[in-house]
């Protein structure tokens, strides 16, 4: 943790005071999106001191080429990269002739930010003294549109206090802008086009090799004391990838003058490219038509349904309240789930770091919170994204060695795709198949909708089960089927030989399989007959199948009555990590990478995270002695790694240890704990804070198509509550110390378990347990 | 094999007919070298299709931008690459006004390259008729003079056939260089100075970050019928990089035109910077003042010296006779044992790859070459060179996390830092340390020179013991030391746990060291104190050790009573190299890695590198058991393998498989198996084509001081004779299928053992058995 300058509220994330030092945290702190683009916490002005710029649109990447050492057959031509998109929201201003920057005034007092979750905008204000001597006073407010998703706006007011001043605006839309993390030092964007008329502008630049055309636009009003003066720019810059207005005003003191900006942009995903500029007109057209006010208030009333579904309130901890909250906007802000196009890259729109959108973080902690917070259509986008690359899983399985339709879905991936290049991640990583077949499960055991299944989802489930048989080889030594040479969700352990989770993974993964084909056989003749014919699966291939999940090895140790983390895992030196020197930590940071390997330290849940998925295939005693076996060698040093032990540490009534393993999720990126933020968000491990609560401290499971509860407090809350959508209706669960009271929006009675007990929920009507 | 090119012949490498295709691969396979400077056989005069350019300077290397995925901890900050050095060999040739290129002929007939490997000269000559009609016969001989080690001579002859005819030399120099591979297309070398009066020009050039210094030179006389002409240079180009001489000739039909251009590098290892060009200068005088026929004897002369200690005869098999001498000549070319902050770099001086000059396959390979071939001081200097680098040896390791001076040598180096970085080799592949302790014993094996342990040996010994008595865990499991996490020899496999190669080397590393430690205290008390206090080694630690190597584990199967490559060996799909479908061949071009990783085939010999390190430890059977399980899993797709196996097949008595082996890694490059030679010549494995012969067919060993063999030979030779330099006596030993003959220069009797029976042999008397 290196900061606690984030101001304790129940709903804004606020900064007080100007501190140079902390920009770039901040930036990615107040960071905003809307689901279709999103952008870190810029300064509009121009601003001389270290910044991270960053704007992002869902969907458009770059594929930046590859640099490894020495190539390895099977590595893909490209690393994909979240590309830094064309700035839209550029002012910059100059007072009295002397260009405005925060870096160069004489005095900034009373600097504030606000991100306020609960309406989805983001606020800075201060008093600045200019070296000229003006003061002024600043006020901005932005948003980026949740119902016009190509749509943001900036107000921006200046208010001399001390003097009347001339002020300049020059807002500016940019083409040309570079990615930090580029590889060789390329630009990723070329312009093609630049017009404008009257206070609208527009820069068309398409992305080389992936060639996605994006128009960038900006339409600006200039204000005074809450009036448009109907400008027109006095002056007009085009150059090749930018387009810059000048504004003059001769502003009064104590006269408010403001710059109201609309921009944003339209993308060849949505639109024809001939029509980019045409559709951005359209754009500016509503908001202008709307206007700042209306578009404000639709914004408010956006959020409030979203929090209507989704809202996490705690009682008498306001920083965790405000961690949960932090976390559940954000997850919105990324993914609104209404494009399957599109998924949750685990640093959302709030730095670059990590390429690619999708992982199998998508499957294993963001499909619960999607589930059971949005209307069950997000999930199944989710799913459907998948399915819609899998002809690109089966090519990338085929590259391997892999044959007659067996898939394996890429470790990181934007168009489905593999863009990540360490043969130790990409080539033996394949445990991510494995969650991508636990996330059919887990849908259909939520939602009841089965129809997933026959219509998309078994395709994909015949295609994993495939690549698990072949991957799986016969050791005549064991006279079992070994999974050699993988790594597991820890990652600090490479090249094992049968990592439990990954055989367990892929015995289930085999077995699932094999039921599901038969129900769809029975329930489903028709689909049965397209998918076994489009996939030609043979009662033959379906004994391979069998023989290898019924003779899977999964490695246990008599002597500790636990299953091993892999093969190899007792050799190792098992001192815990609480006998480690402090000074060791984080080993990722201190120790070289051999060192870690051949350490017994876990990176993040790995056995553990098999408990989690499959935690009915074993009892309370079993978990326990797992827990206890692993955990004390676990170093969490993976931002998914405490909300799977917070579950796990809850389920076995370990309040304590399940309250700051919370914390250290809901929190991670507020007080950095890993002193990286301003790198940007962890969004991905975010809906495990989400499941934390609710799976964790309320208990929450899904058995036989009943929502059933545990609920469980830590001693430092008053009370909670949560919301689920289950199956279209929404429940909200409130838990005290001593009371769990459930209200349900909707219209049928619902029965749910609470410590195993069915307790009747009618709608509006309060129950206390 | 894709060539077949070179004409077989006992001493000459030959090449016949142009073309344009085999460029590359003939400058690999026609490069000269020196010990000091060396090159690829380009052509001195324009040549305009594809070539690939080096001339290389022994010691000068770049630490060029290391390239990876993801940085890992302990990674090195750059990547050493053998520079491609400035150009001192060009000659543009211009002919009646048209500029001579082979590419743009309308004929070239009677092309003929020769190597003469005999007397140490690259011969080109052949007949050319250009566009413009002129036809000309050329003659090109060239070399790296062996005596004035920093020059090279050049004798360019061109007669007119059918006409007379206006000759245009541009003789030049150039630092204007780039490397092939540079990962960032960055320029390595700065030029500082040019200079030039009459017929001498010289480029001072500086490498960036290496700051070398090195001077390239020229001068140039024009020759009419073998007559000097004296003229001076009619025009001068002089740029900040390059300097260009002009000559013009009016030559008859049928008179004999040349360019004698002596060039070459004066280099700051070697001289003060300031002194360079003076240097340059005196070369020059020298050269000028003995004359190309002088010098040319001289190398002659001096080949010969070299061959008399080395050479090798096959009678009955010209193809085979050629490849040893091709082996033996390319690996005195690349190094001649003179200066002990020189190496012996896997690709020598006839390409780039694999950047850096010191593998363990000096140490494992090379030494007994140079031991047997040259003066005992050469194997020393080769000792002495990882001597001198201990200091960064221990760094290296302090990086990794080792201390109180245990040293890891690095895996590629130039100066003694590490310089690779793949994390599977850098920081696993840690038997390297393990062959650098095993060169110094067999160093005093050999030579019967002792006193190279207690001056130097001892230090490194001592902290090679230290690093694995560190790297050695304690498995409560097994009750045993266990050694994790490694790359053995076999790089088909990484990770892996009690790789039993690595696992014995380390356990006798450590019992050799403590050995050495009491003879030295015994022996040579006031070094044994001296090392003692300055490594600072207590009985404790000492103990330690002790613990470690009698309690090291090492991998058995009983189930096939042999020992394991590693813990994992048997777990995997042992289908045997022979049931591989041949289109799968070679796996690391048909295969993904993770692929490779978890097959059972064998890259090189990895536990048999062990029973060849230590054959005396194991019994015949052993060895014979060892052979036949895991010969047949290997796929030789090193250029280090073959050899190991032929001299095994040898000791077995399989002499159809031992000539097969021998025969792949003889011609490895001649007929070019791994189709690659165009990158390079495989130098490193040359001296294992050499110990295939001697130690393989001839059977020598050396046990308690003296020489025994065990002479065998392949069905396809009528007989052959090598020579060793044993003590400081020159043994030579013929083999033919019936008998053994000896002969010995020297002047003392020397006992030598065949099949286990003595037998004296008397200086200049030829013992027959």
């Amino acid at each position: 943790m290196n900061q606690d300058y984030i101001v304790p509220d129940n709903w804004s994330i606020i900064e007080e005071g100007f501190d140079a030092e902390r920009v770039k945290s901040s930036e990615s702190l107040f960071s905003i999106g809307n689901g279709a683009m999103g952008q870190r916490a810029n300064f509009e002005e121009n601003y001389s001191a270290e910044t991270f710029q960053g704007s992002y649109i869902a969907g458009i990447y770059y594929p930046d080429k590859t640099k490894v050492g020495w190539w390895k057959n099977g590595y893909p031509e490209y690393f994909a990269k979240v590309l830094n998109a064309p700035n839209w929201i550029g002012i910059a201003i100059e007072i009295n002739g002397e260009a405005f920057d925060l870096n160069t005034c004489k005095e900034v007092r009373d600097f504030k930010r606000e991100l306020n979750m609960k309406e989805g905008w983001y606020h800075r204000s201060f008093t600045a003294v200019l070296k000229n001597g003006v003061e002024i006073l600043v006020d901005i407010r932005r948003f980026l549109s949740l119902n016009e998703d190509e749509l943001g706006v900036i107000q921006y007011e200046i208010t001399p206090i001390n003097q009347e001043a001339t002020i300049v605006y020059h807002p500016y839309i940019d083409a040309g802008v570079k990615n930090e993390d580029a590889n060789w030092e390329e630009k990723f964007w070329e312009a093609l086009e630049v017009e404008h008329s009257g206070n609208e502008a527009f820069v068309v630049a398409r992305t080389y090799k992936t060639h996605f055309n994006v128009a960038t636009f900006m339409h600006n009003s200039i204000f005074s004391n809450g009036k448009n003066l109907g400008l027109a720019p006095e002056n007009t810059v085009a150059g090749t990838d930018k387009v810059t207005f000048t504004y003059s005003v001769q502003v009064a003191k104590g006269e408010k003058s403001a710059i109201q900006k609309f921009g944003g942009y339209t993308v060849s995903l949505n639109h024809e490219n001939e029509e980019l500029i045409s559709a951005a007109r359209n754009v500016i057209a509503t908001a202008v038509a709307k206007g700042y006010e209306t578009l404000l208030q639709e914004q408010v009333a956006a959020w409030a349904k979203i929090w209507e579904m989704s809202d996490i309130t705690i009682d008498g901890d306001v920083k965790a309240q405000q961690g949960i909250r932090f976390n559940i906007f954000q997850l919105n802000q990324t993914y609104l789930g209404k494009d399957s196009r599109l998924n949750i890259g685990p640093k959302g729109f709030t730095g670059e770091k990590y390429g690619g959108s999708t992982y199998w973080d998508t499957e294993a902690y963001c499909i619960p919170f999607y589930m059971a917070t949005k209307d069950q259509q997000v999930a199944r986008n989710l799913l459907t994204y998948r399915y819609n690359q899998l002809d690109k899983a089966i090519e990338n399985a085929t590259k391997l060695g892999f044959k007659d339709g067996a898939a394996l879905y890429p470790m990181v991936t934007m168009n489905g795709e593999e863009c990540h290049n360490e043969w130790e991640i990409t080539f033996e990583e394949i445990h991510r198949n494995g969650a991508i077949a636990f996330a059919i499960f887990n849908y259909y055991r939520f939602t009841g909708d089965y129809s997933y299944i026959p219509e998309k989802g078994l395709e994909v489930l015949v295609a994993i089960a495939r690549f698990w048989q072949q991957r799986a080889t016969y050791s005549t030594d064991k006279n079992q089927y070994v999974i050699l040479g993988v790594t597991g969700p820890n990652e600090y352990e490479n090249n094992v030989n049968n990592n439990f989770y990954t055989n367990y993974l892929a015995k289930w993964c085999i077995d699932y399989t094999v039921e599901q084909l038969k129900k769809v056989a029975l329930e489903y003749p028709s689909d049965h007959k397209r998918i076994t014919e489009k996939a030609n699966i043979t009662e033959a291939e379906l004994q391979l199948w069998r023989k290898v999940a019924d003779n899977m090895y999964l490695p246990y140790s008599e002597a500790h009555d636990v299953y091993l983390q892999q093969d190899g895992f007792l050799d190792k030196d098992l001192v815990k990590v609480a006998d480690l020197d402090k000074s060791q930590r984080p080993i990722n940071q201190k120790w070289s990478w051999d060192r870690i390997l051949r350490s017994p330290y876990i990176k993040q849940a790995d056995v553990l995270q098999g408990f989690y998925f499959f935690e009915d295939h074993f009892s309370k005693a079993e978990l326990e002695k797992h827990f206890d076996f692993y955990e004390p060698f676990t170093v969490h040093e993976s931002s998914l790694s405490p909300c799977v032990h917070s579950i796990q540490a809850s389920a076995l009534g370990r309040m304590e240890q399940a309250y700051t393993f919370y914390l250290r999720t809901s929190r991670l990126d507020l007080d950095d704990y890993n002193k990286e933020v301003e790198e940007g968000c962890h969004i991905t491990s975010m809906a495990g804070t989400w499941m934390s609560i609710v799976e964790g401290f309320g208990g929450m499971r899904v058995k036989n198509d009943a929502l059933h509860f545990e609920p469980r407090i830590p001693e430092q809350w008053e009370g909670y509550s949560f919301k689920i959508n289950f199956r279209n209706q929404i429940l909200q669960v409130f838990v005290a110390a001593n009371e769990t009271r459930f209200t349900l929006e909707g219209t049928q009675e619902l029965t749910v378990f609470v410590n195993g007990e069915a307790i009747t929920v009618t709608p509006n009507a309060e129950v206390t347990v």
